[in-house]
């Protein structure tokens, strides 16, 4: 059992009144009364019940995060960011992956609105959009779209593409592929292919996108992009809407014993501090996770807090340039 | 503001009482009443309260879970996998990420237990022993001592430094760095090490340990081990204490253009999916993930309920053989 106010006051041999009064800092309290209490909640491990607190003022400072699965660099990066920037403000983080399963999301959703959190950011690939309009209740979407008054949090999503599809095209590359996730999810990130096509369009060069879903496991991802270098062995550019994609396509081509960057060059989109220590030999566009996760707070807490909030989707991209372009 | 029981008892046109004893399920409620009860919910978007809930019954079902940073390959995965066998088991979990700094360690501590969580899993590198030591809550220790009676969980790691030494040597190497972390923490992965100091004073061959901070910053490392073999050009095999290590070996060791395996061979310790995605050439031993923290979960599950619960610190490694060796 734990410790309660009434157990520090029978220790202080004070009355709960008074232990109630020096922790919500009320009334006159002497200074040995006081040292009393103190004294009291350390010898029996007292510790102010948040909780109760919570439940008197309908506010618990508990933020739920919904990602696919911290394990994925980005959203491992995004998810420490945005518990950084909220225990700054003394809120604390609800942790869910959703795995990109539909059901376990609804019973995230669920399970955070029976534990009373102010609040939700969320990150996750699923179809579930009609669930959060209804929530009514503070939610900022990270490079999702969630409902119609949700604000959403992402990079510029074009011009990263673009950034990409040039990088490659100055290089002298004239068959590009692009493989990106699934286009029937309406996503900010589709804004990555879509710059592709136009600036392909542009300089008149063909376009090739292949569709590589981000719930796949990565040997199917593997088979995919293999059998479309088989198929196409004219391409000697890919543009990964990812960089989990363009590692894959990376040890892909490895395999098939391509010569990087001579004979295909390769460039991804995140630039995490993971994908930069792992595979740092890759080029590709870097998302700003850290200015990202804080403006999503931000967001989140000015809904709480009953402001307005807009959508944010044109966070700065930075080119880093490695090896395989 | 929140709906509450009240709000539900006036849309449903019942008594306060009532909602309750349907939500209780507690005594006779006509089906007719029992659905204006739902229906009300429903419509005013009403969630039954666990945070009262757990008020009453002095249990939140909240578990803190502090590491270092979910962006490590192995605590990302393991983090992923506490969470979900957690809510397996209808708990909840706390995330908070320390970076390794000992003041924001002892806070979290503070915050979970001023939010009342039922326990603890803690698998940070820093020496607060004595804090958990006093807790006087249920604490499990992910490969990390937290004091004498608090419960540890992890991979044999002796099994896994001996398995890495001699698979390098059974290679036909002679001059073995051993890449270690900082030795004055006293942790179980320190008997990787050890391991790897007693087989090769079996087989006679001479010892070299580098140490190598875990809270250092990559490029810090790079240069540690880039003088390291810049010192001893005799070295041919690497046995690096986890596999981000490894993998800042191995990028060193191709910027000094050896060629790997055949002039120097690399092993690592933890075969997260992250690292066989990022880099699938890597011989590695790979830690059960999944075990460690559902055995971890499973035991602090048991402290929670009042049973008792022993360390469980051998948990078995296995041998992925990649191009690296």
């Amino acid at each position: 059992m734990k410790p309660g106010i009434k157990d520090v006051a029978k220790v202080a041999g004070v009355s709960p009144t008074t232990v109630s009064r020096v922790l919500n800092n009320r009334g006159y309290i002497s200074e040995e009364t006081r040292k009393k209490v103190y004294d009291a909640m350390e010898e029996i491990n007292y510790y102010p019940n948040e909780i109760a607190r919570a439940l008197l003022n309908n506010r618990t400072y508990f933020v739920g995060v919904i990602v696919p699965t911290v394990t994925s660099p980005f959203h491992g990066e995004v998810v420490e960011q945005i518990e950084y920037y909220l225990s700054q403000k003394n809120y604390k983080m609800l942790l869910c992956n959703s795995k990109n399963q539909m059901d376990t999301e609804k019973a995230y959703i669920d399970m955070l609105r029976r534990n009373q959190v102010d609040g939700m950011i969320v990150g996750t690939h699923n179809a579930v959009v009609e669930t959060y309009s209804k929530l009514k209740m503070p939610v900022v979407g990270i490079d999702r779209y969630l409902g119609e008054h949700i604000p959403v949090v992402s990079c510029d999503n074009y011009a990263a593409g673009q950034m990409a599809t040039r990088h490659l095209i100055d290089k002298g590359c004239q068959h590009i592929l692009c493989i990106r996730g699934n286009s029937k999810l309406k996503m900010p990130g589709n804004n990555r292919s879509q710059a592709y096509i136009q600036e392909m369009e542009k300089v008149g060069l063909p376009q090739m996108i292949l569709e590589v879903p981000f719930i796949m496991e990565n040997v199917e991802k593997q088979k995919l992009i293999y059998d479309m270098l088989n198929a196409h062995p004219e391409i000697d550019g890919i543009f990964a809407g990812d960089d989990s994609l363009a590692v894959i396509a990376l040890h892909v081509a490895r395999q098939k014993g391509i010569n990087i960057p001579k004979d295909l060059k390769i460039i991804g989109v995140d630039g995490t501090k993971q994908i930069l220590g792992f595979v740092p030999e890759l080029t590709t566009i870097q998302q700003p996770v850290k200015q990202i996760a804080k403006v999503a707070v931000d967001k989140l807490i000015d809904l709480i807090e009953g402001k307005t909030a807009e959508s944010c989707m044109d966070l700065p991209v930075k080119l880093l340039e490695g090896q395989t372009t």
